[in-house]
């Protein structure tokens, strides 16, 4: 399965090369593939907080990278080790769901007081953020694997299959969290077809989802958000496959916008639902879906599409993220093993796990 | 009420002058109003076909004047009553699911076949037209006073409300079905605020119910159609109140698509759940929802926003209508009266009756 996903990839957004991170402009996508080349921390700030760069694990892996050229650019200044404090911190509040972010930071700062006298720090640092992109990549191989055992040991091959947002190459490190796993299962021949919510207001679904299947020759079928229940009654979707931003101690999933909803759905029809995303989305700070932040954003997201007014000008609600509690989830899958029936005890062993294979 | 109402009316999209149907064109809003004047059949045709005029009671009202236009062309062109049976069907035909449009037709043909031999067609046939938008108008008025009435016995006086798609003044004779409860209930101080979804692909709650809601001063607040299972957690949303384009014998309502899935959400959160809609709107010919032809539009409504081509060119599925099973139903409002718990006998007895008053 590794192998045939490595030789079916063909969608990446984020590319460090000579010092400089590349990363596809995810706003202007489908219609145009422009890649923007951030040189200094503050750039890359930007592309997180405008989501030139988004979904969670896609969100940690270019803050590691922002934060070696911030610290490229302080150790020519000179005195670098508080300096670089500020952009931790304005890399931390770039967004303020995605756990994967802070994740990121945490890992860059350890590896950073872990640093032998002899070392060539920038190098150091450069290797570890590379090592944070390469982890995820892996992460989300082994999680394509556990996901579609899943889906063989609870029913069988002929699988219709629902997502939302997009959780796919372009929001991670490469092959994507659950796209990653509905993905392999397409390879495996166990699912024929891929329904997609548009996900509004970004799009994430119409824009970048469809383009991803579509450009691997997966057959997909978009559809408005709020067809989803009406697609579980006439299309027996057997599926949601789904990734997090953030997932509680007790197992509450924070994702985009619409998850809640599709759980509650999934539920009433007997479809099963499947969380995935890397143990990095996973923080045991927050006890409960209740402690994590959502995000909300400009009203003109929502009162505006592709860059025209269309609604009239009232009072917008726009929470980009919702909180899935456990009890709505069947099965979380990560790159530390599967998670059934979530709940504290299972999520606190589970990231005691080393990785399984 | 009904005094009250008629005073904050400022919202009609039908108008019938010196024998020409001026409509409003719903496309446009809320940037543009701008009237379309139809002059013949054909064009009342295109006009429903096109969604210049949408919304089931006011499909049906559009409909019944085209008659008059159809006939006032066949009347002079001599032999006209076989030629008649031609625009019926080109009417019938140009929306697939609303009640109302065959209801009114109906009704015309009723009114055709008991013409008595002194009288002026056209003239008898113009006032049956006038009558027909006339009794929507009136039937939402009763409406509004039943919903409101409904809402006080069951939950008392502060209500936060949720709607979806457009059953507002636009989409009726006048006041609307679902807003024009809203509308009342606002005005009697049960309800601060309204959440509206914005109803994809078409937004008519983006464009239509905010630009309604805002002409008359009623605080409304949009919000993505995956938000509302979200809204119903955080905000405390206490009824659902939604239109109807049919509703089958046994109390399935098949409406905007997204309402299922608001029903399903509803249940969940233990939010009631009150679909209004005139008499008209009910077919007991259909036994259940399974028998309401749902209308599937063109691809290009989820794939282009405002004219602009958003989403990778996949498949689409573009169900625009839903059905809610009866059993999520908590209350049906009709001009004839409420049905509780809705089945297929109570439907049945409501049918019989007489206005309540």
């Amino acid at each position: 399965m590794r192998e045939r996903l490595l030789a079916a990839e063909k969608v990446t957004g984020i590319q460090w090369r000579d010092g400089t991170l590349h990363l596809l402009d995810q706003r202007l996508l489908p219609s145009e593939e422009r890649w923007l080349a951030c040189d200094d921390v503050g750039q890359v700030v930007e592309a997180i907080r405008t989501m030139v760069v988004r979904g969670a694990p896609a969100i940690g892996i270019s803050a590691a990278y922002g934060l070696v050229l911030a610290l490229r650019d302080r150790l020519a200044e000179g005195e670098w080790e508080e300096a670089i404090e500020e952009d931790f911190l304005d890399l931390a509040e770039s967004r303020p769901t995605a756990a994967n972010l802070f994740g990121a930071l945490n890992r860059m700062r350890d590896r950073l007081q872990r640093l032998r006298p002899d070392e060539d720090i920038l190098a150091a640092m450069e290797a570890e953020a590379l090592a944070i992109h390469e982890s995820d990549r892996e992460a989300n191989l082994t999680m394509a694997q556990y996901g579609i055992d899943v889906i063989r040991r609870h029913q069988g091959n002929e699988q219709t299959v629902l997502t939302h947002g997009n959780a796919g190459a372009l929001a991670s490190g490469g092959f994507g969290t659950a796209l990653g796993v509905i993905r392999a299962a397409y390879l495996e021949g166990m699912v024929e077809r891929v329904y997609a919510g548009e996900t509004r207001p970004w799009l994430q679904g119409s824009r970048l989802t469809a383009w991803e299947l579509a450009q691997e020759g997966i057959p997909v079928t978009l559809c408005a958000d709020s067809a989803m229940a009406h697609l579980m009654k006439v299309k027996g979707i057997t599926w949601v496959v789904v990734g997090a931003d953030c997932i509680a101690a007790n197992g509450d999933v924070a994702a985009k916008i619409g998850t809640y909803q599709l759980a509650v759905a999934a539920m009433h029809h007997g479809v099963r639902f499947m969380v995935v995303a890397p143990s990095t989305s996973i923080d045991l700070n927050l006890a409960t879906g209740d402690d994590i932040p959502l995000e909300e954003r400009d009203a003109d997201e929502l009162l505006d599409v592709a860059g025209t007014r269309v609604a009239a000008d009232v009072d917008v609600f726009n929470s980009v993220f919702d909180v899935t509690p456990a009890d709505l989830v069947d099965v979380i899958v990560t790159e530390k093993g599967v998670v059934e029936r979530p709940d504290t005890a299972k999520i606190a062993q589970l990231m005691c796990r080393k990785r399984l294979h």
